[in-house]
């Protein structure tokens, strides 16, 4: 592709020869200098607009101030991508950084020698690790990297930055317990993530603080190779088939919601009265939810911005202490829980686990 | 940021001298030529990892190969964001090129500099036009540009690919009409955009091409200050509360469905037996809907992708003729339609508009 015969531009010579002025009298009107005179000014500001003059701060064009972001390959993980990206470019707009983005998938060795060719200064890597290909080149150029809300256990030494996903999970138990809830399930990963296994952790230690019966019935999971929302519709069949069905389920991602909602629909229970729902995310689509989806926010936009300035000071030389970075969740609380047995729905949002 | 060192990387006299071989060797090892002993080939290989050589073909690195992305600032239109910026990376990848991301308003006048110090192939700017300060630095500079779904109608000249939305209207509601229906309402943005203006327009001409009586009040408007769902809630309210209230409403965006179920549900009515809705985009969203919505596919990927492929044209100095392009949208059937005063859901798919 052509166009890169743009990057040379005329130079201030050329510019200076065709508006009839010293290259030192150019230089001021480039650089705004008030001791020029302003029908000179005129006329030099003419021919730098009309020839398309760059101004060159500190010599010539350099490929720098760039960082990569390897986008999530999740299928459904649409907005929640969208947000990182958006996050992210402003992060490094803060920093003077540019964010260029592929796939994962496109990262062969070509496009990574073109990433070290303009000198990035790090990648960052939304929910998919890199291939171990990939981390021995990022090794090998010295590049460093850091992983944004990681699906898998990272590997140690790796800097990263998720969500305090086992807080969230104890926060929606202790959410039920307090509305009066004793018989609490929950929905989670057949293989589950490290979010997933953080969520299953959580609600395990709420429950059994709380002093509840463990009930390995109530423990329900979905297959990775069932599609989003079927999955978790079985699971809740299978919730309300149990002798002593429960009166409340904490669903691990709020895109399994609309599955619980159908099948609780398709038995003609209501939600929260028949059971209480609490969702993990906060993802835009849980808007749509009806009734309001009660939820434990996952701070996803916050984690891009916490990667990349993590990234940054990397880049700069910087220590990777403190590494990793979990960022507090939040529940959200809406209309889809209220105590057991049926009560006026519920609006607003409360603080949990903390920091937020 | 440092790391832009990197860039230089060692040069092939670095690796030769520490592998202890002549430049020309180390340059049949880098080359893949196969007239070097294995050994000889090993240790320069070797040399060669662990300085991190970066293979230069044709010169030393060039800042080119790069597209500039400038993403939507909607809010809400975080799931269509990541799948334009998704096929944009995927489209550009095929043409060996890399996206940069920016938000538009970071695009003052040094951070557009260094899109021409780096050569920048040419810019897509999804949903937003450029402003008239960026226009005028792409013209000057000579940067193509092209628009993805642009909300306004662009300037005349401008290269832009868009959604056949008139097509999509009348597809709309011709389906209502096969249905049965003959009071079909429509909701639409109070200043609308291209896309609301041809849904618009669709909706008008395919109710008028089939005799049915015009009436004004069912032709709503939302104001684009009242918050999404909110102001189609309340004018679907407003279509309830007619003497003759419609039996179909099409409604502009998906993003307002949740607004029209709701009103529905308040006064007791269900869809589609009540009112049959079709809405228009098929956000990833609009699966959580319940009864699952009939909408009109607005083929977002497809648009992303035909844009990068016309700015790659435009790069390489290929004629702008066949501007603009407008890509077939998609009937989607699924329950929210039904004959008037109700019938049982159906489900599926039925092409509409042509193309597809």
């Amino acid at each position: 592709m052509p166009r890169t015969g743009s990057t040379a531009g005329p130079t201030l010579a050329v510019v200076a020869r065709e508006a009839g002025v010293s290259v030192p009298t150019a230089s001021k009107v480039v650089n705004g200098r008030d001791d020029v005179a302003p029908e000179t000014r005129r006329r030099v500001t003419e021919v730098l607009d009309r020839l398309g003059y760059v101004r060159r701060r500190g010599g010539p064009p350099k490929p720098h101030g760039m960082v990569d972001l390897v986008l999530a390959s999740s299928p459904g993980g649409g907005a929640e991508g969208a947000a990182v990206v958006h996050e992210v470019e402003r992060a490094a707009h803060a920093e003077g950084l540019e964010v260029v983005v592929s796939a994962g998938r496109h990262l062969g060795r070509d496009r990574l020698d073109r990433l070290a060719a303009r000198g990035t200064a790090g990648v960052l890597f939304h929910g998919d690790a890199p291939s171990a290909a990939q981390r021995a080149w990022l090794a090998r150029h010295r590049v460093p990297y850091v992983l944004v809300d990681p699906w898998a256990e990272p590997p140690r030494g790796t800097g990263w930055v998720g969500a305090a996903d086992r807080g969230g999970g104890r926060a929606a138990v202790a959410h039920l317990l307090a509305l009066g809830h004793e018989r609490i399930a929950v929905l989670a990963a057949d293989a589950p993530g490290r979010a997933g296994a953080g969520w299953l952790a959580g609600w395990r230690e709420a429950v059994a603080g709380a002093g509840l019966p463990e009930r390995a019935a109530y423990e329900r999971r979905v297959g990775a190779a069932e599609p989003e929302p079927c999955g978790a519709r079985l699971r809740t069949l299978e919730l309300l088939a149990l002798p002593e069905p429960p009166t409340a389920v904490c669903v691990e991602s709020d895109a399994w919601v609309p599955g619980v909602y159908g099948a609780l629909a398709e038995r003609g229970l209501r939600v929260p009265d028949d059971m209480a729902v609490v969702g993990c995310g906060d993802l835009p689509e849980a808007r749509w939810a009806v009734p309001g989806l009660t939820t434990v926010r996952r701070p996803v936009a916050e984690m891009a911005g916490a990667a990349l300035a993590l990234l940054a000071r990397l880049a700069s030389g910087g220590a990777a202490d403190g590494l990793p970075v979990e960022l507090e969740t939040e529940l959200v609380v809406r209309s889809s829980t209220a105590p057991p047995g049926g009560s006026s729905p519920r609006a607003g949002s409360a603080g949990a686990g903390g920091q937020r």
